[in-house]
């Protein structure tokens, strides 16, 4: 047997015994596809395990992500040093780096936090816009700097999933060459064979979205598997499916039955198993020494590899020094100093404005100076006010499209800065995420709140994996009017505030949404921005507070003389104006009264005890809360006296102000609360 | 000109009339659609305006709902007696009939809410789902008393989103071939021109589908529209689509631009489209007195069709007296009197069982006195436990299809009641509505808690249209373990809950399990059942009180011996026991603990004041609630000065066991926690 062939039972029995210790995983996706596996690590994937961040690294993306055993086997054996033995042999166990699917851990050579089907499909998308962007915005001739490839394993629940559609069909249309993706065919899903519910023509399917199609017709033939994926790095302006024949549980008893899908092996079978591939029985996590070096062949390689483009680097550096600095500071995620010295304040005396119409120019002043800054809406720009202008459409050089309705002006090519998503809220969501695992670039996308639901998933992985991703979220209440209840959002603002690690922020008015955006920047986990469709007052900030109080979550905006309010109105967004009117009408009536402008809880429960205690006094326990959304947690501040002014049903279809008095929020009926206390 | 001539231009006014008078709408769609809408709706469509709910109707989808005013004139020409002419005027007012997006409104004959894009595509399958099943089960020879078509008017935007793939491969798939779609292809989105990313092959794509597809070159040619859909009618097993090239906002100054989408003309521009169609300026609301008698043909007509139904249901009554019965019992909502006979009960004394294996079984004891009940899981039914046994499977007859993995025993064919969605979660939930619009059917789907994220704006769409959906959401916490944090729902049941008209329920054992399923059955709206992946220990009601608190929300589970307790654990789901561990011991400690177990804020929330304070006297301060989810919302029912013990980060991958112990789910926390009160 030659080592090739050695080394794929090696991976195979590794990842066996990896499931089987642990007793919990899924043996069926190791065992069908580790020569694809083995082939993309071995022949083709450029990395460096010695520095598993080097920029210019080629991603790999084990979309399904089940079969985390094969990964964690394939990154010990390629010789990444935090993925140990004994990490493998803590499959599955409380605080190790082998968790039951992989999350983002980039020591460890895991690129992306998968599991939940489709994702690693769609967010490879995004890591490739992001090489493609980086690429054309810096690469000089004679200088590649940026210029790899994104692999992915994907299986037939990815290509199921309908955000995997979304994001295939844009990356046909962005040509994007770089993806290959192993499609491991088998026929078998969790719960039957797929010729019960999916028998759709995948070839022709992709081959309409604009990709390459290849087979491999048996998933253990290493040379033609190995044929097809240089086939695939050869096709410049397609992005590649290649659809590899495999069996679920190759060499088990339970092969091409369901069972094996995430279950693991009885002991018997492992026996089996292990005869099968004439592996000896007695040693678990046995590593033939030629294997292992054949294999660790990646860390030489690896360090050779980046230690060229080191030096093409540092040429380049010579020759551009600005570029070369620019790109440096981008993929070690380092602002400009000048990043937010365009972005303007707003006087009183400013007709009202939409926070969305605001954010708009707020973006666009931050973008002058900082160029990571990128991304673009799912077919709602003239709406959520998201363009970058000037700075151009992300776009492959088709002849014509250039002149097309909707084009950004600037560069049209992939320098562009607005990417065009189209109506694919969920893709986006995933690809925003593969160009922040990417690095070097600021993603931002935008939609109307209410589709916010569409993109769930992909901002749960958002906030699991850390990813400093922006989401523009406009028409954020019952505010818009007459679009009505499918698009009035009620429970959205509440649902986004029980993601953990989400921050979301809903600005009052004008200078209140300029530093939600500073710190929305200045992040370093996902931050959601909720604007307003309709125009709204700026409030006066040498009368009341400055907004600069938005990066303590919630700040006493306006408050009674003597030092302790009768009541504490606490509201955000386009309430916050609202609760300033009901307060001054009240104030004349002789109420002492508070008003406490609250944009985010995730950054007021951030704050010391003193500073809430001294925003919310627990000492006063008349308390209204005023915010367009669902009650629920507002319980929080106004304690158990307060009242809340919310909405606890669907909207209605009718003008934005009439909607906003019908449902409570007037003067008078804040009034009227205030006195029921 | 000719009848058919001037009533198409007569809906293009009606709908361009009815915008203008709001000054908000979409007039794009309903000048370019309005051909293909006068065919489907004059030509096609079988309904009975006088009885717009009559059971066997054709339903009409109109997916891309943004062009409402184009459907609301459409009804109101046809006969719809509640779709007045004032009602068109009173477009996107408060209170009107007609709001921006459709909302499902059956006495207007508005088959469906739609406006998110995608979910019309979808639940339409759904609708043929349910056609296909009920004409299986009872159409018999000669009585074709389920015989009807699901029409729908979808857009580029529909068919971007990944809803529409996963329905679309499914639909294929299983064959509807009463599926018919006509595609309005203006080639022009919200945003711009769709060659900036929309550049697919969508005949290819559908094709690949199994998809008839058929081609309508100019959209204002009534003759080749009318042809394509007498074609796609002819055939039987695939669904069609009609790809129907049109011009967005035809005849107006706009025509072709996307400026004409989403925002009503400027006056100048009315009148500039009312003179190229010679349409008298100053005469809103126009409608011709042949074009109305032409149009009302329909209500003729569709009396007519309907008397003819009558009669054969009376024949097929005298022939086959119990299935008429139990069809008429199904379409009308009505439970056979002794569905709940076989629901078990569970002894203390039975082994810990988890909520899913009870749930499974409690569902199959319904389902064999419920054959309304019907649905399937997005691959997940060997976790789910949602299987229907010996129901059969739901697919067409492919020869060969019955024997593979995963076929459930019963009939395998359309009156299968087992429908294997695949990894399909958006699309199962669209489908779900889509069953439960179409009536006759209680519709089910499962998956695990974490993934009802992927569905949720199926799941909202649910709930602001009050569909009778049940949702069987399980692994429904940390506990599941070693899966990790990409499978463990942390935020989910606590999101769930901010969605209005959703009600939530999550029980704490089998026999609360039992009651869920019973809640779920009787009611009219949809309903989240939030089952375990481990096992509970079942309580011992003689012990504590009857499982049958649940129907109230919450209620008393085990108190202390005198009347006012020191301290109350409140809980839900898998935590109950713990709670009553805890208690055990704090009493045998000296507390006067009381336990609540609450499933169900919502049902809770319906109580009357009595019974809530009843459950949790307001003179109570010391309360700890009990929940492996985020925090948010508990204030609500531990007060100011209770203690919530939740999960506020993202899981961990280790046993189950372990990591809720090491997330403070233990009974020497919770005494800990007790003690700081």
């Amino acid at each position: 047997m030659n080592i090739e062939e050695l080394s794929v039972k090696t991976i195979r029995m590794l990842a066996l015994d990896t499931i089987q210790k642990a007793n919990s995983g899924h043996p069926g996706l190791p065992l069908g596809a580790a020569p694809m596996t083995y082939a993309i690590f071995k022949k083709f994937l450029s990395i460096n395990p010695k520095n598993p961040c080097w920029v210019n690294r080629d991603r790999f993306v084990l979309s399904a992500g089940h079969g985390s055993a094969l990964l964690y086997a394939m990154l010990y054996l390629s010789g990444f040093e935090k993925m140990t033995l004994e990490e493998l042999k803590s499959f599955r166990q409380w605080e190790s780096k082998t968790p039951g699917h992989p999350e983002y851990d980039l020591e460890c050579g895991i690129e992306i936090t998968t599991g939940p089907l489709g994702q690693g499909f769609a967010t490879g998308v995004g890591m490739a816009i992001a090489e493609s962007h980086l690429a054309a915005t810096y690469n000089r001739p004679g200088f590649n700097l940026v210029d790899h490839y994104v692999y992915a394993i994907v299986s037939d629940g990815d290509l199921m999933e309908g955000v995997a559609a979304e994001a295939a069909s844009l990356a046909g249309h962005l040509q994007l060459g770089k993806l290959i993706y192993l499609y491991d065919n088998n026929h078998i899903s969790l719960a039957s064979e797929t010729g019960l519910h999916y028998t759709e023509d995948v070839r022709k399917k992709f081959e309409a979205f604009n990709w390459q199609v290849l087979e491999v017709k048996d998933g253990n033939d290493l040379a033609a598997i190995e044929k097809a994926i240089q086939e695939a790095k050869t096709e410049s302006t397609h992005p590649s499916l290649i659809m590899v024949s495999t069996h679920i549980g190759f060499g088990s008893p339970k092969q091409d039955s369901f069972g094996v899908h995430g279950s693991p092996l009885k002991p018997e079978e492992v026996v089996a198993t292990k005869k099968f591939y004439d592996w000896p029985e007695d040693k678990p996590f046995f590593v033939p020494e030629d294997v292992l070096s054949h294999m660790r062949e990646t860390v030489n390689k690896g360090s050779q590899i980046e230690k060229e483009w080191d030096a093409l680097f540092a040429e380049y550096t010579k020759k551009y020094p600005a570029e070369a600095e620019e790109f440096e500071k981008r993929v070690k995620g380092i602002l400009s100093e000048n990043w937010a010295q365009n972005i303007p304040s707003y006087s009183s005396e400013t007709k009202s404005i939409a926070t969305r119409s605001v954010g708009g120019e707020v973006m666009n002043a931050i973008a002058k100076n900082c160029p990571s800054l990128m991304g673009g809406s799912a077919d709602l720009d003239p709406s959520t006010n998201t363009v970058l202008k000037g700075k151009g459409t992300f776009h492959p050089p088709v002849p014509g499209a250039e002149k097309m309705q909707g084009v950004v002006a600037g560069p049209f090519g992939y320098s562009g800065r607005n990417i065009m998503f189209g109506i694919r809220e969920h893709a986006m969501g995933s690809i925003l995420n593969g160009m922040a695992l990417h690095g070097g670039i600021i993603p931002y996308g935008a939609t109307f709140l209410t589709f916010s639901d569409y993109m769930r998933p992909a901002i749960r992985l958002a906030a699991l994996s850390n990813l400093h991703v922006i989401y523009v979220f406009t028409h954020d209440s019952i505010g818009l009017g007459e679009d009505g209840p499918t698009h009035q959002p009620v429970e959205q603002i509440s649902s986004l505030r029980t993601v953990p690690n989400l921050m979301v922020i809903r600005p009052a008015d004008a200078n209140e949404t300029a530093q939600a955006w500073k710190i929305a920047i200045r992040a370093k986990s996902p931050v959601a921005l909720i604007f307003s469709r309709q125009k709204l007052p700026v409030i006066d900030q040498t009368k009341y507070a400055s907004a600069e109080g938005v990066t303590r979550g919630a700040y006493i905006l306006s408050d009674c003389d003597s030092s302790a309010p009768d009541l504490i109105l606490i509201a955000s967004g386009s309430e916050v104006g609202l609760a300033l009117k009901a307060s001054e009408k009240m104030t004349t009536e002789g109420t002492k009264v508070r008003v406490v402008s609250m944009p985010s809880w995730e950054l007021f429960e951030q704050q010391s005890e003193e500073y809430r205690h001294q925003v919310l006094p627990p000492s006063v326990k008349k308390r209204i809360s005023i915010e367009a959304g669902v009650s629920i947690g507002w319980e929080r501040y106004v304690g158990e006296q307060g009242v809340i002014i919310g909405v606890n049903r669907y909207g209605a279809s009718a003008p934005g102000e009439l909607v906003m008095e019908k449902f409570g929020f007037s003067v008078d009926n804040i009034i009227q609360k205030a006195k029921s206390l």
